[in-house]
């Protein structure tokens, strides 16, 4: 990533895709676009399908920013790509801009994300598009900020450009929205992900877990990984289950894996203390065992104290720290404890048509305070998919009001 | 129905479809068929599904007999059709082939399962297709008695008619699945039934399950109970939810409610001891409270002393009874010890997709005593589906070796 964006800028130079330094410019484009409107033709679909693919690419690598995929069209032919690779490094519109060289000129870009309008480190994405003198942009979705959204557009339609804006925004929005999350309400996304029998169970009775699911849904959950920032569990699954949390893929993103405990009763030796494949944070509170924490940080493990230890307070770090998406893979008591807080906004529930049986055997999702079937949370944008042997349910919690 | 089969037999009268009184022929006509070939052509299709359409018309109303539906069809057109009403009445064939008269010559009929071959207190179908003068029998499914499967197309062949056997195969043997059970088992089927949250409880903490499911769900049960021949829950059911556990459906079938208490200690007033839309049976042991045992059938519900009592002494009392499919609609202690016993051989699991927590909120299936998940039970020809906003999911209990 060494080559540098064709743009006629002195020099130019690369900036995130900023929450900050933007300009406040309204816009009442496609803000509201949620009703499934089909914006631009097949073809316009296809190449920003192509956008997606290239973001990609990138997946679990550019927090906190989002993965954007660009595509230049001239005369029906693709004659640059490019995508935004990670933080630090430069958007996706200035790869394709140098890839497609002068061939940029009266040509269409498809842009997954409108190209941005602030001054940072870098001129704005939307002034190298005017100066390479693109005759059309065709947006996936608007910028996420209400604050900013529409200021690119509004600045391309300005110098003359045509745009059209919504395509395949739906999937836009679907490719980012962790990053679209932590930017409207300043937190990561939060994912509950479990793997319950069909009479509901995530272990035995003896706390025996593997495996619940088929290798078809460890699969799936091995790519969850590979797209999230960080995965948190509590002590309790890691004396029980000892796991890896791993990606378990070639050349995949391997999240921050993040242990929360309070006691620090943790084991000795434990798989996510090796710490050469991915890292490994601890989070636990001031007067923890100073022992364990000493024995920790000598693996290579990151210690951390946030006192008192709640989910909201690590959402709220590991914002600070730049991620996204943060995927819970906690038992049912640290689980409840973060919905309660807020702090999950989706749920991945993996069922696999088993029975496994169990009075006490434990369950996705402990106390949460009700006692009416009324109050229980119904999810929204549920959609059900069999995933090999076994069936994944997606679904939003409903927003606190 | 008094009006009688146009068969030329002296004193032809209505027969169960017996399983005793067969030829004993093996035949290795469709017997092991499931490998879904494509028997008959579309036309064949269409008709069978006529067929099934006529059975199910005495949906829940058959018992111990099958549904069984049949159509005549001559020069493409069909001339007659009939099903088989209640256990006691003719057989489907018998009411096509008078609704068809001389038409049947030469005709095909089509019937959903293999036309009986035995003399009970009537002469075989088989003879009065031959007699009336049928050229040709296409068959849904053969009888599942193995020990007369066959037994009526050989007969027919013998007789110079043509028989195709096979086709909707998997329909035919679906809609009778109870009554196979019954004639291969000498037990009804045992159906669970149960609805929970997506993170696998029934009821929450207190108890309170009103409503787990959406209303499309709940027509669904309501259907189901139609279907079936009785609905059994334990005490604590009806001292929990107080259920009516009837179809709620004009004209449809009520199943006979079943009431698993010991110790009788049941309320004195619940909507199962208003009798006047269904019958409710309370099975209890011997040496239970006798007041209680007055105070119910003094309301119309019947009372009986199974002892001791057991899921298993109920499905065989409730196979002498001539039932072939029982609901399972209990608790979860209840469900697993007739799990164990052998009691339940399929899953109907309705789950919504909501969150309602609880670190001890009842879960679908108590203890199996099973400490890895690798002894879990896996469910076979599993099927998911969307019901409204809930997914029901189908399977089956791997038969105990």
């Amino acid at each position: 990533m060494d080559n540098f964006p064709v743009v006629d800028q002195p020099n130019a130079f690369v900036d995130d895709y900023s929450e900050e330094n933007a300009l406040l410019v309204k816009s009442a484009v496609g803000l509201d676009s949620h009703l499934q409107k089909m914006v631009g033709n097949d073809f316009d679909s296809r190449m920003m399908q192509r956008c997606l693919e290239l973001a990609k690419r990138a997946t679990g690598r550019t927090s906190p920013n989002p993965l954007v995929g660009a595509v230049i069209v001239k005369d029906g032919e693709i004659v640059g790509e490019g995508f935004h690779p990670r933080a630090g490094e430069p958007h996706a519109e200035v790869f394709a801009l140098k890839a497609a060289g002068d061939r940029a000129r009266a040509a269409t870009i498809y842009v997954s994300l409108e190209p941005c309008n602030h001054y940072g480190r870098t001129p704005p994405c939307s002034e190298a598009l005017i100066a390479a003198g693109v005759a059309k942009v065709v947006v996936g979705m608007v910028d996420p900020n209400p604050l900013v959204a529409g200021g690119g557009i509004a600045r391309l339609r300005a110098a003359g450009i045509e745009v059209v804006a919504g395509v395949d925004e739906e999937a836009c929005q679907k490719l980012n929205e962790g990053f679209v999350h932590r930017i409207l309400y300043k937190r990561p996304l939060g994912i509950l992900k479990y793997a319950m029998t069909l009479d509901g169970k995530i272990a035995t009775s003896a706390g025996h877990s593997a495996w619940v699911t088929n290798r078809d849904a460890r699969n799936e959950v091995h790519q969850l990984r590979a797209a999230c920032d960080a995965v948190i569990v509590g002590g309790n699954t890691v004396r029980q289950d000892n796991p890896y949390l791993t990606s378990h893929q070639e050349g995949a993103n391997n999240p921050l894996r993040v242990v929360m405990s309070r006691s620090l009763r943790l084991p000795e030796n434990a798989h996510l203390w090796q710490t050469t494949e991915a890292p490994t944070l601890v989070l636990t509170e001031v007067d923890a065992n100073p022992d364990v924490k000493e024995l920790l940080r000598k693996q290579g493990v990151e210690v951390l104290e946030l006192t008192p230890l709640t989910p909201d307070k690590v959402m709220a770090y590991l914002y600070e720290r730049g991620f996204c998406s943060v995927l819970w893979e906690c038992g049912g008591i640290l689980a409840a404890s973060a919905i309660a807080q807020g702090a999950i906004q989706k749920i991945l529930a993996f069922i696999a048509p088993k029975i496994i049986g169990g009075n006490n055997a434990p369950t996705p999702v402990g106390d949460l305070g009700f006692t009416t079937m009324t109050e229980a949370l119904p999810l929204e944008r549920v959609s059900w998919r069999v995933v090999g042997s076994d069936c994944l349910v997606e679904g939003y919690l409903p927003r606190k009001s």
